[in-house]
């Protein structure tokens, strides 16, 4: 049944479109600093979108790192406020040849938009300020909104909090909400309840001072890349419990029930293993794969690379390897903690043959939010109104660590409306965002305002 | 005590080195295709430097890949003739960053030529052709002699097997000479009698067909990078002996007696491990440095490479992790056999969650070359005269796949006469060659000549 929000979004869904579009065109890549320009131009242009949909005191709020967008409309400051949080920078793009068409040359196929940041997040970000425009329009926003959009999400938000805790007043408001997440399905809405925390390391490790001939050396020195092979596989035990000790000291252990509640959203391990093309699944034992992937810490390479790596052979024992290792956390584990056990486990295994350096890179702490306050019902009523359904609460593996921050810097709860999919391919080649999903996430924002609004009362 | 040779090298050395230079100029790279017109450039070189030298029909031999230059001269064909074989490719110069001058700019530093194959094998090779023209230019040429000189060792001489077959009339000889080999020290010479094969492979293990957000699916499916750092782990057990099946069934076991007679090569372990900054050395258990890198089959992994590995941190399970694993083979051990167990070996490993594929770069296979030969005591006389002490014997720890393939194709064995040091940081950045090295092999080469001529009598 058409209503004045869907009327609203068929007049100018295609407007809508060629904005988000015209984001994704700029490379905002935070990872490599020479794309910093971008990322200016990504802030100039989240901004001007702001102004135009009518957002007040819009500016580029600066910090030693990449600028914080800031932009709000107090309609009335005996309403509720919510804080809408975003981020503007991108995943780099690389592997490149595994794109179907260039990452920051946005098409359409299939009716998703195929883009680096199509979802994560300027896709999910850009919904709030095309629904804001339309509540603006409609004159309909029934809460006041203030609006924060940075560009380090994707290398660990490390001027964020100083700038948080430096702007206490002018952040207040009761909620904030976050669309960084995703959904089961299309036709299967949910809303995320938690969130891994991230411990993020590089590893270097020291053979001989320099490269070697592996005829001439081989066999009679330590070879880094070996040995950095060894310390990684022991990291893991037979069972694919993670070996550091002390790691699951703190790990929140669920209840038999809330597994069993967990075990009730749909999935199927079948269609989960064709979709990636997987022979097996893999993980901890005595765990189900939606539990590996949201309620257990587990730990992954990154990256790796050491040696010759070009066309060809070379027969060479390299003098370095490197490794970027993660730890994904759970509640209770913190990331200062895993951070330090990791550090000094990975120092205590290396053998005297080589020498290791561990720098650690950012960390996050994991999170639960409220799935029974006056916020989580408004956004849950959002969804059940658009999407025909009840939305299920679900526990994410990845990590937005500012959820935490915000909680000990504002004492805000966070709402995390989140209209991706899994198969969105964020962080991955070919990443898209559904037509369907950015412009059913515009229609569901105001119906969210409308109902915290009311529940507020 | 100056005699006619060391008056010629004194008179002509400037020259003789400001040619190694413009031959050390040209990055005849074998590894990288882009690099054939350089290979061509090194190659009409070598021809044109063996024609001034006085080398009658020189040409490049046309192969499916890099020419093979050839030359000879034939004095009388009563005398014995020496087949002098040698290499102009080098291998790739990477990682640039760690050269202290270019790597295809050669400079010389303290006595020393710095450049890509400086040592392997421009450096060596060129000895040759200068002591030719010296013999020649003296009309002290004693033995009749063939130049065989090869653009793809460094890639595993994928081509010189056949030329040879082909052209067996052409290579007739009574012996081969190579100098591709080092000394132990220049004031302890030495010739190597044994070499070791090689078995080179390149191993690609596939997990989900597209890389993944590490918080969304860490610890839910297999992780490649772990798992090819799990299955390279497992190659060594905890004495670094190597688990691949039946790897060690043919290898040569040395008596107590021979293990003896190497021990009392001069060896300092202390200044082998300060020389490389080595906290301690590591190999297999119950073998002393030397014999792990030379009577010992070895297993290295030369290059890893997988998911992100530019600046900062992406949360990213990689779908790809590759690996360049090689291993030196020891005599009675074959390359198609080793290359057979690995093979068989890596894929019975891997976990059902994961695919491998394993693709056979090159192979060679080891030798042992005869130390009571007549060419090996003339070699051993040259040395005698003009270092002032008799060479040591020693087994290698490197591959020329090729004398094995000579000693089959045409029954000739070689003698390995090495000028190199294996300081020299060959396969390595900042490669060098003394020029002291390079001056005393011209002056040895033609000591050999005169000894094997007179001994064959």
């Amino acid at each position: 049944m058409p209503s004045e929000i869907t009327n609203y979004i068929q007049e100018n869904k295609d407007r809508f479109i060629g904005e988000l579009l015209d984001l994704l065109r700029i490379p905002s890549i935070s990872a490599d600093v020479s794309y910093k320009p971008e990322i200016l131009r990504a802030a100039d242009y989240i901004a001007q979108k702001l102004r135009e949909a009518g957002a007040d005191n819009v500016a580029l709020c600066e910090t030693p790192g990449n600028p914080i967008v800031y932009g709000e409309k107090i309609v009335d400051p005996s309403l509720p406020t919510v804080l809408m949080y975003g981020h503007y920078d991108v995943q780099p793009a690389d592997p490149l040849e595994l794109w179907t068409s260039p990452p920051f040359e946005p098409v359409i196929k299939d009716n998703k938009i195929y883009a680096r940041g199509a979802c994560d997040d300027k896709g999910q970000l850009y919904m709030h300020i095309k629904a804001f425009e339309l509540m603006m329009q409609q004159n309909t926003l029934a809460c006041n909104i203030k609006f924060m959009i940075e560009g380090e999400e994707e290398v660990g938000s490390n001027h964020l909090g100083y700038f948080v805790a430096q702007n206490r007043e002018k952040l207040q408001a009761d909620v904030i909400v976050i669309s960084d997440t995703g959904m089961i399905a299309n036709d299967i809405p949910s809303i995320t309840t938690g969130l891994r925390g991230l411990s993020y390391h590089e590893v270097e490790v020291t053979g001989p001072s320099r490269d070697l001939h592996s005829g001439l050396y081989g066999g009679a020195v330590a070879n880094p890349i070996n040995i950095l092979c060894k310390m990684i596989a022991s990291l893991h035990d037979e069972n694919n419990h993670i070996t550091i000790p002390g790691f699951y000291d703190n790990v929140e252990e669920l209840s038999a029930e809330e597994r069993a509640e967990m075990a009730k959203a749909p999935f199927s391990l079948e269609e989960y293993k064709q979709a990636l093309n997987l022979g097996d699944v893999h993980g901890e034992a005595s765990y189900t794969t939606n539990e590996r992937n949201s309620i257990r810490p587990t730990l992954d390479v990154n990256g790796i690379w050491g040696g010759y790596t070009g066309e060809g052979a070379k027969t060479v024992i390299a003098s370095k390897a490197f490794a970027k290792i993660s730890m994904r956390l759970v509640p209770h584990q913190t990331s200062e903690e895993i951070t330090e056990k990791f550090q000094k486990h990975f120092a205590s295994i290396v053998p005297p043959s080589v020498k290791v350096e561990v720098r650690p890179h950012h960390g996050g702490e994991p999170v639960v939010t409220p799935s029974d306050s006056v916020a989580f019902r408004a956004a849950s009523c959002a969804f059940e109104q658009t999407f025909g359904k009840k939305p299920i609460p679900v526990r994410s593996g990845g990590s937005i660590p500012i959820v935490a921050m915000f909680k000990s810097e504002l004492g805000l709860d966070s709402v995390l409306m989140g209209f991706g999919l899994d198969s969105d391919a964020i962080h991955s080649p070919n990443e898209h965002y559904g037509v369907f999903n950015f412009l059913k996430g515009i229609e569901t924002i105001p119906y969210f305002f409308q109902y915290y609004a009311a529940m507020s009362k």
